[in-house]
């Protein structure tokens, strides 16, 4: 079976690996060649465009960077939908707006292919070991051809519901790791602003009711100053500011997501957008 | 080796059972008798005052509500300063403020005894079973004398530096744990708002990198509306100002901490304070 692969990233080459060593065939397409390395070493075939990368494939996924990227790559005359073969299934795993997943589903389905989003949580690490969280929208029949593939890329692959559902579980993701990530910030400005051993103190409170992912995971490295990307300020802010206006809309007022998204978007106005998220913690200095 | 127990409640009850199991004598005294129970049945000796349950003690410890409680029952006429045995240590684990319990410390010293804060975390539960976490403030020397009877309390039990240094890890425990609740919530009511099965949601996103111990914990009690306290929404907030006091003095701004306390203050108001902190979602319906 021959997957075509639009976007071979820090994420995708992973990805890519992971569907090599569970015996897929993987075509690869991403903008710059270069950042494609990994996977074509592995094994992937290279091609130039999108639609030479889908044109024979049983399926497609793509894992780009923001909404105009993944409109350009289904909708283009280039694109996915022109060019993919009747009945493949196409799966977006890229964070994106539910509202585009749902316009995908219906593009796709007017095409005859079928849509899935299924955006992942887990970061590069996940994607290079396959043990990414993929939240499912779309039809169940599609969701259950699929699973195969997604299974060998993640090791919770979820159905979540109708098309929309994968980017809005993401989405509830995203707000709560806002929040968790903060509490854990403002722990370490505390401790460090009243000269506590911030070490002995993130150890301390590392094993109750207090402990998360973010605070093992991104509290050492803010307290080393370590502010190399697990997963990039400036996509953050884009998953966030996707949420937030979902919850406008709905007039569902989420004010520490707000607070958290204001804070970040200073941190990339000042050029911060490139560091991983854990700098949120340069927000308290 | 007797201890005097001042503040015999829900936590009380269940860290006096483990004294006593590790071979310790213990003195008792709470406001109300009925309260302590439970510790008299499992072998504690009822004393009607402060005065009596320090004055034979080998060691004292205090678990009781409010910084005033805390007060009046080291410095009162009646107190735990005017009646112990010179050399004892005494060890406040009541949560207080890190002013308060330097306060302690040099009143204590002068006195001749030996001050340590204690403050603890992981609730009735960690009471009960003996797996509370406990950060110790005050010297060295003293942690160390008091080793054993706090580990038969606790699962981690850690030196954080000098006077006040418990109480300053507590708060930061604390600032974590108010901004990953409130993103729990946050991702709850947006789960809800865009209409996503909460249950699956919660699953698929408890697994990576929002996962926390507040998820896994008060996520699922959000979703059945069991806002049955494991910890009082009123002693959060005591918590919290505490901890807001703290930055502010050393005008360090934790904007998310300053929302969450706003949240929960509202509840308070609205009659709240003694469900359990999952309530927070209250503020999002």
């Amino acid at each position: 079976m021959k997957i075509g692969f639009i976007g071979v990233g820090v994420m995708g080459n992973g990805m890519v690996k992971n569907l090599l060593k569970h015996g897929y065939e993987v075509n690869a397409y991403t903008r710059t060649k270069a950042k494609a390395q990994e996977a074509i070493e592995a094994g992937a075939v290279w091609k130039e465009s999108v639609a030479d990368c889908v044109r024979d494939a049983d399926a497609v996924i793509t894992m780009v960077g923001f909404p105009p990227d993944v409109e350009e790559v289904y909708f283009g005359a280039d694109g996915i939908l022109e060019n993919a073969r009747t009945g493949v299934p196409v799966i977006d795993m890229t964070t994106t707006s539910p509202r585009l997943a749902e316009r995908i589903f219906l593009e796709a389905q007017a095409k005859g292919l079928r849509a899935l989003d299924a955006p992942v949580s887990g970061g590069d690490t996940g994607a290079r070991e396959g043990t990414l969280s993929i939240m499912v929208g779309g039809e169940r029949e599609t969701f259950e051809a699929c699973l195969p593939i997604l299974e060998a890329m993640g090791k919770s692959v979820l159905y979540m519901g109708k098309a929309g559902s994968g980017q809005h579980t993401k989405m509830a993701n995203q707000v709560a790791i806002a929040g968790t990530l903060a509490g854990v910030c403002e722990a370490v400005a505390y401790g460090r602003a009243v000269g506590l051993d911030t070490e002995a103190m993130l150890s301390a409170i590392s094993g109750g009711a207090a402990s998360s992912w973010q605070m093992l995971n991104n509290g050492p490295k803010m307290l080393r100053e370590d502010y190399a990307p697990g997963f990039f300020i400036k996509h953050f802010v884009k998953d966030m500011t996707l949420a937030d206006g979902e919850a406008r809309l709905r007039e569902l007022p989420l004010p520490v997501l707000e607070k958290v998204l204001a804070m970040f978007r200073a941190l990339e106005a000042h050029g911060y957008g490139n560091e991983g998220t854990q700098a949120l913690i340069r927000a308290y200095e």
